[in-house]
């Protein structure tokens, strides 16, 4: 596999929105002990049961560690492809490559990848796999790399649009553990450079409680050029509520790259979700890991959801407003099914569907929106 | 990747020969220090010369364990594939699956592994990650498989001519470490069945001292359909003599498939080849796997080259009879270049660069013999 020295911009290469194309999805397998409760036995299934309805839609690979690989074998329906793939976790998003295209040919960006915060704060020590998951894609992919050496990025923490706008949170990008060397307009020209942009939108901060230092794929995404959906919550008390109201703010003042107003539709939030005692009791404590501690408000959100080929996965929650997050979603992806999955065991351990898979677009379709 | 419950003779796939056209190469990297001297550290040097080499004409995949995966990827030039598969040892045409095709589509055959002869006389223990390595390439290559759960077979115990022959030994295939409770007329059967053939010539056995039970691509290999090379010598003094002499008996009596007598080639072998004390010292020695002691004869032939597309890959011994390999596989392969690798690490690690490499043959390509 090719490393290249270039970057995307100069190359014409540019990140596209997740609505566009796809040749497949990648997800990685749960399994270690100290963040999936007993043993990662619970999470595998539901992992099991996403890869199962993206395959339905597109080619999905899941990389497991060699410990675990006749497991997932196992358990995975035979469409889907399992290769070994060493990890320290399964947030194939935030470790795997963001892939770039010029409309014919795709190309993986790696990013260095230090836990959400490295030694400031870091989930967990090591993350050496995790950081070389991104060049292992690439290699299996059979596609060229850009390698960054020196700028921490988690694909979950930006969003884009296909069209040279890209949304993030001053909450993830500006901390102390991931580019403090850089201003913050050091940081966009990065991303500029490396994705193809002309615009950066900072929402404020991400979901109340979000372990990632609040990455913007919790609370907003978006569903087209222009469209979008943010996290929503009308209780006042919440410390969520100035949160959203903030974000909102950004987006009704700022306009996209192509000078568009973004069109932004609430996904009203499920009520507060806390750790169980049963469920904190089932996670190692390990020094060194973050805690999963008994009445721990959880970063639940519907906005965490994936779009694949011809359909959308929805995390649900087992909450009222399950039901107001399908009919928003349906409205906005008319072509596409959406698919709800109760995924409370994949929020368990800090993330959800969005987190847990990362998209191989298309080059064949460049500009052919879906 | 799905796992067949037919046959490929009943689903009207075959073994093409080697000479047939490839889409790639695949590779395992070595690293066991009990088999490959100095941690594999001059080992690794002549795999990446032969993945580097073969890479020239057609694309080469190497899999590494995890631990060595950062190792290989820096030693390999970038052009070659790596990817993480777990393994026991570098040997992928035994572990490695044989692929079969229809024409249109290629499948792989997963026999059953057992570090050549299990607990009866195998060289090493345990053996289980050789004996995931074929369903795992399979899974990369994204092939269907044919699963075998009681039939052991190495890949370089056979040799096949595209057109229905199988050239095998009694030595190996009839030995107690493989599949005593099965005939040899029933071997046969499995044979026929798997790799769509109607007709096994036995050579008796393998080059003198060969550890894997005298696997036949030590000693004889197809060229294109009936014409062949034989390892021979004219010491009648070297116990490989009669072993060579009783091949060609049997080459010279039979017929194949298409009712052709074969064209027998000589392969003059080099001279005897011994560890030296260096060598010796240079191996952990761990009680279970085959020692390698001072003075042992090494298996060394010339007929363990492997052919891709284009090019034909021939160790090299430092030999006065090096020349006249190149000169007669050049004689014997016209449209290919002839590329001499010295191979003396690869031959003490107890094969060569046949047993080092297994070929992706090319489904749309069938019948066009190359």
């Amino acid at each position: 596999m090719k490393t290249l020295e270039t970057t995307p911009r100069r190359d014409g290469f540019r990140m596209p929105g997740e609505f566009e194309p796809h040749l497949g999805t990648y997800i990685i397998w749960p399994e270690r002990p100290d963040n999936w409760r007993l043993g990662g036995k619970p999470a595998q299934k539901v992992f099991v049961e996403v890869a199962t309805a993206i395959s339905r839609y597109e080619p999905v690979t899941v990389c497991a560690n060699a410990n675990q690989y006749a497991n997932a074998r196992e358990m995975l329906p035979e469409e889907v492809r399992v290769v070994e793939i060493s990890n320290d976790d399964a947030w194939v998003r935030d470790c795997g490559p963001t892939f770039v295209t010029n409309g014919k040919e795709i190309r993986g960006v790696d990013w260095v990848f230090n836990a959400w915060g490295g030694l400031y704060d870091g989930l967990y020590f090591p993350w050496d796999k995790d950081d070389a998951v991104a060049q292992k894609i690439c290699e299996i992919e059979r596609r060229a790399r850009y390698k960054l050496y020196e700028f921490v990025l988690e694909g979950g923490s930006i969003h884009v649009d296909g069209e040279g706008t890209l949304v993030t949170t001053e909450e993830c990008l500006l901390s102390e553990g991931r580019n403090p060397h850089l201003t913050k307009e050091e940081i966009e020209e990065v991303l500029k450079e490396y994705l193809n942009l002309e615009k950066i939108i900072w929402l404020p901060r991400g979901i109340y409680l979000d372990e990632t230092n609040g990455h913007v794929d919790n609370i907003f995404s978006f569903t087209a050029p222009g469209e979008a959906v943010l996290a929503w919550t009308e209780d006042k008390d919440d410390p969520q509520y100035e949160i959203s109201r903030a974000a909102l703010d950004v987006l009704e003042r700022e306009r996209d790259a192509k000078g568009r107003k973004i069109n932004v539709h609430k996904l009203l939030l499920p009520k507060p979700i806390l750790i169980t005692a049963e469920e904190s009791e089932g996670v190692d404590a390990v020094n060194g890991t973050l805690p999963r501690m008994e009445g721990d408000r959880l970063a639940a959100s519907y906005a965490n959801f994936y779009i694949a080929n011809g359909a959308v996965f929805l995390p649900l929650f087992n909450d009222p407003n399950d039901e107001a997050a399908i009919k928003t979603l349906q409205s906005l992806f008319p072509g596409r099914e959406v698919v709800g999955i109760y995924a409370r065991e994949i929020l368990l351990g800090g993330g959800n569907i969005h987190c847990i898979t990362q998209q191989v677009p298309a080059p064949c379709c460049d500009g052919e929106k879906v």
